[in-house]
């Protein structure tokens, strides 16, 4: 490690970018050791190019070749974004002799396996700890500190554009799209929600951090996932009578060489460190078999919190190249089936009112060999909509097998008197 | 770093010392690289001890001379505790060559420096994460993720025994001496639980944690200090009609060029991150210029998360020594004196019942400028002893500088009609 000045470019000046710009120019002023010296950007007068831009003009170019092949930049910010111009340049840089940092979650979840292996080869950085949970350190800790076999499950809440939404829904009796439209009005959700409320943003994530802890690149798409978008205020309700909250988890565990993982609105007792965690705010808890519980709270988001993270990598390019302990390992995890997984099934029943639902519903579980732990059904929840009445009630199911619900669900379904299919929310049973 | 096997020594095989051997033990049927091969103990057939010597006695020996001059010996753990052998044990260790490894909070606040420069001297580690926070790893984020001159502000709760006796005065009403028994008897506290409870502890942490984040060491006794040994139950009872928590807070700031540096017993509004964690849980949470606020909670000692902080630092001395970044500092910090802190203070008065104490109170403060933001005098806090009536009332008043309430309480406490001293519980107030 030298003390020698580190000459950065920054690819992509949006809302990360020039985040990265304004906290290096800050450090600057108290002597820091990273100098800006190239800003790839094709848009200069957009907002967040514009005011840099407007002050150094000679910095900016929309030659990602010559920041590659300058001999003077040692490390390559890619804030770009997005899988292939990001995949294209961050291959270049590293082909190159350039060190990597980059907070791109989907191109670390899809393509990270073989830029990680360039990067050994070239025996440069390839740096990301801006890709999860945006100021928290949580991919240093699962790298440097915890021991990699003592790692027994990791639960987050990483985006928190949903953790937003569900707060909004909960406390304020917000609908779905209502609480929406809101955090996009605040700038907290894009014009496109999609990868965030149907948790694929959350999964990206979660398929880093499950390499990190086992040393293996999970399929994204093996694991399991669920959204937010089909919640709705009933559920809320019943969750808080069972003094739970609804939280969208981020879910990995491993017991021997099984892996379990999934992302999906869970229900948590709200006592749990979990439930605690509202509004925008991140969180990340580690179980080791020895450290016990150890989580992390923080901005997951924001322009200055993952720029902060960002320039932290920066600093650590200066340090050694050196593989992470787990890859000494030679261990093969298998993802285990989700039909397998055992939960608390909550389910939603909405169905046209007729007698005799109860009775069916209760025979098909029975006949599946699944017994019903609580039942409830409110008088508020009565709609009536054009010739039919509705009603909806809601059924918690002693501990079982997802496979076992999901084949009584699908008869369920099936029956003339359901509305819609069966809505299903999950509790832990460990 | 290289793979080849790390040969280290444990000092002091006590319920840390032993947890050490216990993880090293289990990692090694994983096939890591580290291996005890001698253990410092001069009590072998004690209760924590006695396991291990009973299956490999020959690892045992209680001539320190041989440990430190064994050339076989890379690390040295130091699980001993105090500052006297402890101290030359760690001195001789880092003189001859070997890197070590401490759980020991006293010596690092008290003797840091001197073994830290030692250490570099030396081209040896000197690392020291399980020394505060347990398992938590708030020494790696403050010397290795943080940008040092970001960090505004650290608050924590760092001391488990003194968390969880106020949980219990709080949740169970139980009294100070009560909850201190009861901890003791679940091995929470120790027999001589001053310094625990005096926030001696707390303050050593501090220490550490002051030197991370400015390259200075202060004087332990710079920093101001109250235990939790005189709160009494009508404290938590007030606490909580004002919607706070009392938690005793090690608190740091820096602002320019001035720190602020305190332990003390503080209301917390309830809602606040730290009011929250509750029984032996620590909590570090630190405030950065760009990062906002990350925090980090676990447990904050026993002997498996304490030694599974210790063996990560064991695998940390395989990396080459570096001086953490801000030793490049020219900063100097000064500590501002106590008396000018801005609080908003609570007093609380037992006075012995006679016509026109509040008059009193409220002209004396009056006089110093001090205005009233809240009173409250309770029926149930009426007390008969001996001939005379006692009562409690309590005060809040508004913020204003430490030195100020001082005085006005120097002069309150010589009325005839106090009982004793005026107790004062804080507020933050920014």
């Amino acid at each position: 490690m030298s003390n020698q000045t580190i000459h950065v470019a920054i690819a992509g000046l949006g809302t990360i970018g020039s985040g990265v710009a304004t906290v290096i120019q800050d450090h600057a002023t108290k002597g820091s050791a990273i100098q800006l010296v190239k800003v790839l950007e094709n848009n200069p007068e957009g907002s967040y190019a514009k005011p840099l831009y407007q002050q150094h003009p000679n910095l900016f170019t929309d030659d990602y070749q010559s920041i590659v092949t300058d001999p003077n930049i040692d490390v390559i910010v890619e804030t770009i974004g997005g899988c292939t111009f990001a995949k294209t340049l961050v291959e270049e840089a590293l082909k190159h002799g350039k060190h990597v940092v980059s907070a791109n979650k989907d191109l670390l979840a899809t393509e990270g396996k073989g830029l990680l292996e360039l990067a050994k080869q070239s025996q440069k950085h390839f740096l990301f700890e801006a890709s999860v949970g945006g100021a928290i350190p949580i991919i240093r800790l699962l790298e440097n500190y915890l021991s990699l076999s003592d790692i027994e499950a990791i639960l987050g809440i990483v985006n928190g554009t949903t953790n937003y939404i569900l707060s909004e829904m909960d406390v304020n009796n917000l609908s779905f799209e209502t609480a929406l439209s809101q955090a996009q009005a605040k700038g907290f959700a894009e014009q496109d929600p999609t990868n965030d409320i149907k948790g694929y943003d959350a999964r990206y994530k979660m398929t880093i951090l499950i390499y990190l802890a086992t040393g293996m690149w999970l399929p994204v798409e093996a694991i399991t996932v669920e959204g937010i978008d089909t919640l709705e205020l009933p559920d809320f309700d019943y969750a808080n009578r069972m003094s739970c909250k609804i939280k969208l988890i981020a879910y990995f565990s491993r017991e021997n060489n099984q892996l379990q993982a999934f992302i999906l609105p869970l229900m948590l007792p709200q006592e749990h460190t979990l439930a605690k965690v509202t509004g925008s705010t991140n969180i990340v808890a580690v179980k080791g078999k020895y450290s016990d519980e150890i989580s992390i709270v923080g901005k997951g988001a924001g322009s200055h919190p993952t720029a902060s993270a960002i320039v932290s990598d920066i600093y650590k390019t200066r340090g050694p190249v050196v593989p992470p302990p787990f890859r000494e390992t030679d261990v093969l995890y298998q993802l285990k089936p989700f039909s397998e997984y055992v939960f608390k099934h909550t389910l939603r029943f909405d169905a046209y009112d007729q007698p005799g639902i109860v009775g069916h519903i209760g025979t098909t579980l029975a006949k599946h060999g699944i017994n019903i732990y609580a039942l409830e059904q409110l008088p508020q929840y009565h709609r009536h909509s054009g010739n039919e009445d509705q009603v909806i009630f809601t059924l918690t199911l002693e501990a079982c097998q997802e496979g076992l619900v999901q084949k009584a669900i699908e008869e369920i379904n099936t029956a003339p008197y359901m509305a819609k299919s069966v809505f299903v929310l999950r509790e832990l049973c460990h």
